[in-house]
C-alpha cells in the first residue's frame, strides 16, 4: 500500500482548553484548525493513517469517546476546535496519561502494526506535548516532520522557540502542511538536518 | 483510605474464547467465574480498585466498551463468562496490545495514581497473560498474589505448572480467593517466598 | 552485509552459579559450553554480532569486566564455564538488572543500531532469563530461535518444559546449534510456528 | 539512612566536547565544574548517592571506564573538565544510548534500589540531555531540582531558556547548589511550582 510508511499524529486536539492560559491558546488553535482539518482529510484520502493521541484528563475509566464528549460539552472552551477536528471512523485513538505520546501508551505497537517509519506531527501545544512527543520519536529513530501551521501554543514566541529547538537540536524537519505532498512525501528537499551531537 | 495499596487486576476475561483451544478453556472459565465474580464484588465493597486489563484483539480503533460488545455478541463462546464478569462503573480499564498487562500500556501510571503496591491477579490464561503479567510485575517489584481459583487455562496441567513456576522461581504468593481477607490482606502468612536467584 | 539481520544473544553465562540450585546447573552448563563456544565462534566468523546480556549481580557500580572478574575468581563454581565462554573484543555487552534481557537495558537501541531482526538465543537458565527474554522479544516482534543445546537449567524437566512452552504458546523456533546454517539462516524449514492466540 | 531519598544525577560530564559547538560549551563547563565538584563532594559526605549518567558515544562495547579514558585522552577538549569531575569509587554509573538518562537504561531500577524519590540534576547540556532527562523524570513523578549553576549549555540564552521552560511548564524547582542544604533538603521554600497543565 502506498503511503503506508507514514502516519499523521494529531496530539491533544480533543481538548476543552480548560487550563490556565487556555484562553491564549484558543485563537491560535482556531487558525490551526483551518490548516489541520483539510490536511487530515487529504491524508485520509491518500491512505495515510491518522492517529489521535490524546490526554486522558486523568479519567482512567474513560475511553476516547468519553473524552470527546467531555470536550464538546456545552460551555467547553475548546468545543469548536474539537468538533472541527472530529475523528473519522477509520482513524486510530491512543489515550496517553502524560505529556509524551509515547510514554506508557500502545503507540509504538500500533505504529509497528501499521508499518510506520515516518511521522507527521501536529497538535497542541507545540512546546509541550508535541515537543516532548517529537523528542521521544527522535530517540526511537522515527523520521519526523512537525507541521508548523498545524500546531499551536500559548504564544507565537513559545511556538517558534519550540520549532527552532526541534530543528537545531534534534534535526527534526519543520514545514507547512502544503509542503507535504500526497502520501506524506515532500515537495522539496527537507531542511538539511543538523547533526544532533548528543549532549 | 484503607485497602488503598492493593488493586485487583482482572486479565483478559472480556474474551470471546474464539481461538484454537478456546473450547477447552470454557469449562475452566465457568468455574473461575463462580469465584471471581463474588471476589471482585467483595473487593469493590472494601474499596480495592478493580482494574480490567484486556487484549485489544487488534482492534486499535476500539475502546473497552467495543471490546465488551464484541465479546458478548450472539454466538460468542465467551458470552456467559463476559456477562458474569461485567465491569462496574467504578472499575478501571486498560487495553493491552500484547500478552503482558504492562507492555505498552498505561498500567504503571494508573497504579502510581492509585498508590498501588500490592497486586491481586486473576484471569485468563494462567500460563500466558496472567503468567507473563506476573513476571513483569515481579521485575517492577510489586507485591504479587495470584488467585489460584480465579485463574484458568486450557488444562489443569497448564494451570498448575504455571502456578508452580510463579511460586518457585518468582516467589509469587499463590492462594485461593477465600484466603484473602478484606482489603486485600491475608488471613494467614503467605507461603514462604523462595528466593528468586536470577538466572 | 550478509547475516547482518541476525544477532546471537548469550544470556547470563558470566555466572558464578552461586545460588541455591547452582550445583545442579553446573553439569548441564558444562555440556552447554561444548556446543555454545564453537557456535559463537562460528557466528563471529560469519559476521553475526554476539551480544552478552548478563545480570549485574546487584553491583550497580560494576561494568562487564568487573562481572567477568567476579565470576572467574578462585573458588567460583562457574569459573570453568565463564572462562570457556570468554567474550571476544568484537562482542557486545549489556548488563541487565532483572530477569529479562530487555527490561531497563539498552538492548533494543543496540539491536536497532545493528539492524537486527532475528535473534538466536542461548544461555542460562532456559526456564528463567532465557524464557522471559524470549517472551519480551516475542512482544517486540523479533524473529526468535532458541538453541536447545546452547541453553541449560537446573534439571532437564525444567529445560524441556520451558522449550515446549516457548514453542507451543509463543511460536518460537527451537533447534540445535548445528541446525543453524552460516549467517544465522536455517538448514531446514523451521518448525511450523503455532499461532499464539493471546490469552 | 539519612538523605537516602535523594540522589544526585550528573549527566554527560564525561565528555570530550568533540562536537560542533563544543568549543562554546567549554568555558561554561569550566565554570560549572567549580560549583559541581565541591557540591558532589558535599553530597557524598552527606550520604547522598551520586550517579553519573553518561552517553555511551556509540561505543556499545565500552564500559564507563573506557568512556572515561576516551574523554581524558591527550588532546580531548573536555579533558580538564572530566578530570575535575572524576567519579569516586562509591559513585554509580549508567551508560545511556540517547539523550534522556531514562531511555533504555537501568536508571529506574537503580533509583528503586536506592529508594530515591528526589532528584538533584546537573550536567551538560542544560537544554538537551539535562532538559530531556528532567522531562522524563517529571513523567515518572520524581521530585526534581535542577541546579542552575551546575549545568551548562552552548550559550547563556540556551541555558536560561531551558531552565525557564522547566520551571514554567514542568514545575521543576531550579536553584543554585548553595541553596541545597545538607542531605538534599532546601534552605528555603522552593519556587512555587506552577501547575503543569498537560497540553
Amino acid at each position: 500500500m502506498r503511503g503506508a510508511d507514514t502516519a499523521l499524529l494529531i496530539i491533544d486536539v480533543i481538548n476543552d482548553l480548560d487550563f490556565p492560559g487556555g484562553e491564549h491558546v484558543l485563537p491560535w488553535a482556531s487558525r490551526m484548525v483551518e490548516r489541520l482539518a483539510p490536511f487530515a482529510a487529504r491524508m485520509r484520502k491518500a491512505g495515510v493513517p491518522v492517529i489521535y493521541v490524546n490526554d486522558n484528563f486523568n479519567h482512567w475509566r474513560s475511553n476516547f469517546r468519553d473524552v470527546y464528549r467531555h470536550c464538546t460539552r456545552a460551555g467547553s472552551r475548546g468545543r469548536g476546535i474539537v468538533r472541527a477536528l472530529r475523528p473519522h471512523a477509520t482513524d486510530y485513538f491512543v489515550l496517553k496519561p502524560k505529556h509524551s505520546a509515547f510514554f506508557a501508551t500502545s503507540l509504538v505497537p500500533l505504529l509497528e502494526h501499521l508499518g510506520t517509519k515516518k511521522l507527521l506531527m501536529a497538535g497542541i501545544a507545540t512546546n509541550l506535548c508535541v515537543f516532548f512527543s517529537a523528542h521521544d520519536a527522535h530517540m526511537l529513530e522515527y523520521d519526523i516532520t512537525v507541521l508548523s501551521d498545524c500546531c499551536c501554543a500559548e504564544s507565537d514566541t513559545d511556538h517558534d522557540l519550540a520549532l527552532d529547538q526541534l530543528q537545531r537540536f534534534l534535526g527534526v524537519r519543520v514545514c507547512r502542511a502544503d509542503e507535504v505532498k500526497r502520501k506524506g512525501r515532500f515537495r522539496r528537499p527537507a531542511h538539511p538536518s543538523k547533526g544532533s551531537g548528543r549532549l
